[in-house]
């Protein structure tokens, strides 16, 4: 610990180097983040010293955050749904799991999830004492309707969806899980986190948004397909009235109470997130999530030239393949099951995977048996 | 909703009209958040796309997180304490009594708060089925030892202290606090998202540290007193096996688990944090910490020279007066009881405390009674 601080630019020389320690993105296939975008990155400084928990503060910042939600509201074709912003997937899905568990009111209550749901669920589930129940998937990797409804009972308090899977980029019959969940009046929530921002843009894209009458809650990352700012993301219900279980009395600031599950929290990355859909538009985001995808069916044509399978062909810009290891410097990941999983981000621009692919072609010896 | 997205120019000349109409922390006398330092708004710029939440692919980015877990180690006087990044005290908080409810595997686990805690302790005790018991405080607002003894049981994960209440900036007896620990074998836990800046920066300051046998994990604030960027916690722990109990498999990541709260996690506010760290170094604290105090003793000798007289003296730089109102554009804010509270951050300089202080005179008419 230095008691003498150190000079501006001996720190910032320091602090270069270090960050050149970190990989670039340019070969960073693995990451459903992605360089944000620029207009993102000046909105951000513009807002830095913002603290949206504190909102009567800064009355500019929060009338961004409305109409970001407002943008969502109608993006997702219920122009009065409500919403909030959050950190991120994880702190969304733990919001719904608070609100979910709260309103049954079960002595052991219960989530119905499909297996490929992202691990923030048994996260919240550990910690909110609430049991995960995992419907297998059919041979696409979809949640099986089928299975799901077996594993509800009376202490079900919700029904996890997936719009664009984490790992093989695939969107739950979410329609049809709405059937069972209005059925048996249990909220259904969609984790969008990732094809939140892509299956809007898309034409004949599955559908998971409030258009199925039974969808309760979507949540969608800014930070990722949206290309903001980290830590940025978004929890749109379709009824306000559910936060009303979360409020909790909030002394010595501008508002009374609250429901975010963090206190201080940015206003920054919600500026960033506004800023890119009002400079996108949704033209802008056609383009963009166009173009991702045409760059992931070339990846999967030309991984399947050399003869690697695709396990699937995606709803959303993740590709997945028989495993097989690739050259550095690239960095892949792969799934649970061992399958190689390529994230098409817009920083993976169809230059680079025609480097990749290249680069594959060089040193891959083909599985002759 | 936009089809056609914004020009740049026209995008940012609304955000600017927008920002403006937020208050500027010239006359927030209200908050615990400050203006972020220069440094730590460079630092953040530098740093914007890193993600902690996939640590393998930021390697440089984790080595500042470290060496700022090391930083307060240092500080904290148990080098060989252990810690993490947060989004802030609340988040903190809640891994707290995530690792302290887990350890206990008690069937109906209860904490032990002072009635100073911060509302965050409500929230996460509602969203685990923790009991909150709150110990009263003695007349100088400190949590009263003796009350806080009768009310722990065998079903006790936590004793919770605050070094810097938000309310009245005191700090609880937290020595007194450990013995009872101790004796009772119950994780001590010192919320000291505000005081933790400031106090090991101060003569004669009251203990609150690891230099308390008995404590077993503090919480700090960058984002508060730290002058670093939003949203930036830390939760020091004086063993890291705490941790141990929150891991969840994180498949297709650059590690194979977390124990962290949320996902996605910005390293750019890390960056910030260390950078004022080593910027500033122990004297630069000291020097900004000591201002904050005397501009504090200033702020209260010239409200009890208008016969408002203080609720206590303050260990740290947040003082409380007899309920008055004060006059506009300054804005204060007031404790659960009615109290008139101001926060001295940095931002609330020498100069801004005489402009207060005589526009509160204009303004004021001395009660007669």
């Amino acid at each position: 610990m230095d008691a003498e601080g150190l000079l501006a630019d001996e720190l910032f020389c320091f602090l270069e180097a270090r960050r050149k320690e970190d990989f670039s993105y340019s070969h960073i296939l693995s990451s459903m983040c992605t360089t944000p975008h620029p207009v993102a990155v000046k909105a951000h400084a513009l807002f830095m010293e913002t603290n949206l928990g504190d909102p009567g503060l800064f009355p500019g910042t929060v009338s961004l955050e409305d109409e970001l939600i407002r943008w969502f509201a109608d993006l997702y074709h219920e122009p009065s749904a409500g919403g909030c912003t959050t950190s991120g997937g994880t702190e969304s899905n733990i919001q719904v799991l608070r609100f979910c568990k709260a309103a049954k009111k079960a002595k052991n209550p219960n989530i119905v999830v499909p297996a490929s749901a992202h691990f923030s669920f048994e996260k919240a589930c550990k910690m909110m004492d609430v049991e995960m129940r995992l419907a297998p998937l059919d041979h696409e990797y979809r949640m099986d309707v089928n299975a799901a409804g077996e594993l509800i009972d009376k202490d079900t308090c919700c029904i996890v969806s997936v719009a664009g899977t984490t790992e093989y980029g695939m969107t739950d019959p979410i329609p049809e899980l709405g059937k069972i969940a209005g059925q048996e009046d249990i909220h259904l929530h969609v984790d969008a986190a990732f094809g939140g921002y892509v299956l809007p843009f898309l034409k004949d894209a599955p559908k998971f948004d409030f258009s199925i009458p039974e969808v309760g809650s979507i949540s969608v990352d800014p930070h990722k397909m949206g290309m903001g700012t980290i830590p940025s993301g978004v929890l749109m219900v379709r009824d306000e009235k559910v936060f009303c279980n979360l409020l909790v009395e909030t002394p010595y600031l501008t508002v009374k109470q609250a429901y975010s599950l963090t206190g201080t929290r940015p206003g920054a990355s919600v500026a960033a997130a506004y800023a890119v859909s009002r400079y996108f538009g949704t033209k802008g985001y056609t383009s963009l999530v166009t173009g991702c995808m045409e760059n992931t069916r070339r990846l999967i044509e030309g991984m399947e030239a050399f003869g690697v399978r695709r396990k699937v062909t995606p709803d959303v810009n993740v590709a997945t393949f028989d495993h097989v290891d690739v050259p550095k410097p690239w960095i892949v990941s792969y799934t649970r099951k061992g399958d190689l999983r390529i994230v098409c981000m817009p920083h993976v621009s169809r230059d680079v995977i025609e480097s990749f692919l290249a680069d594959f072609g060089e040193f891959h010896v083909p599985n002759t048996h």
